[in-house]
């Protein structure tokens, strides 16, 4: 049997991971950036295929990794969280520097970032799990704590999105239906909470071309919560 | 240039990974599991190839992830963190079970548990990256927190031992000796400190063959610390 609730038990961080040059890049937010040698220094990380990222990393052999603090402006993680780069380019107005790789870093909310030349690149299915040397790794902020999934989750109420090796179908978990007054949607994509306490319209009411404002999810994508 | 600072502010969890069948067996400490992929439930897990415990994945196809809490007994990280299951059975007197594949579970202080069958082994070097399909997975116990890294780190003053994928040559990292008549010294192996404030005898004065209660390491793996 499997139990999803015991995967939350697992610890992730939170960061961007970016590539590209200095004319195109893109970047994303990813929870599964962990060391697997000590000696040279090795990370891997695991991106989805569907990615626009991917395509960077693998045509430039190369990535960042930009690690978010837990005050981290709620508006880069729906930037780099849940949208696509080929519809926008992410990288327009953020503090980007460029590495000894050349690939963009994103340094908005960035408190530390490690830079990798991809050495080997294993096909697990949905995803790639890139392994990287490490080139660069610098310290920028040491005032702040490093964000973890599990804050994320717990105070942010954020959610996997759906190429996220973390993704969690929402039908395989319980969910309390709750009647009252004034209710709460929560975005399955990316987990916002509409709640009617807070706004003046109720959600029934929202206009049907409305749309989720972190992560531009349809009203469809809503479910009522506790 | 590589600040190894930037590389603490990498989120990790901290997991006994257990493999073997009913007869023999062995666990170990580790801080680097990861999800790879959501459908099917992949992950991912770094091991070096020292590891007793690789010997018995790689012969059984198998692998038992225990998530521990924080208020794990030092003795359980000890056991399976810092000492070699070739020397003795790490499994005797422990709270076992024995999963699906057949492979041991470790419940002692484990708040959630999953087993994993190998679908591929990747060579990154010293470590092997086993990447293991979810066939089962137990929430055991949902009032306490998973310990993370970090909290292992600054409350335990833990440390990644020699064979982990994040251990870090302590001569890489800014060390300050202060002087004074009441010392500390720190196991470079485990980070076990021997605060001179707390015992009879000084660092000096302990016998030759004196070892770190936690890890067994020799008196000569200290250094004297703030």
């Amino acid at each position: 049997m499997i139990q999803f609730e015991a995967l939350f038990q697992i610890s992730y961080g939170l960061y961007i991971v970016s590539s590209g040059n200095k004319t195109s890049g893109n970047g994303y937010i990813s929870n599964t950036i962990f060391q697997v040698t000590a000696e040279p220094p090795q990370f891997a990380a695991s991106c989805n295929k569907d990615n626009y990222t991917a395509e960077f990393i693998t045509q430039s052999g190369a990535f960042a990794v930009s690690v978010l603090h837990n005050d981290t402006d709620p508006d880069i993680i729906g930037r780099f969280g849940y949208k696509c780069g080929r519809d926008f380019n992410k990288l327009d107005g953020m503090d980007v520097k460029y590495g000894e790789t050349g690939v963009p870093i994103i340094m908005n909310d960035c408190i530390a970032f490690l830079e990798f030349k991809v050495v080997q690149t294993v096909d697990v299915g949905t995803h790639l799990i890139f392994i990287g040397e490490l080139v660069q790794a610098e310290l920028v902020d040491d005032t702040k704590e490093a964000i973890t999934y599990l804050n994320y989750r717990k105070v942010r109420k954020g959610l996997s999105p759906k190429n996220a090796p973390t993704y969690i179908d929402k039908s395989k978990i319980e969910t309390k239906i709750v009647a009252g007054s004034l209710k709460k949607f929560e975005c399955t994509a990316c987990g916002y909470i509409y709640d009617e306490a807070e706004h003046e319209i109720s959600f029934a009411d929202l206009p049907e071309d409305w749309v989720c404002p972190v992560c531009l999810s349809e009203k469809a994508e809503f479910i009522e919560v506790q």
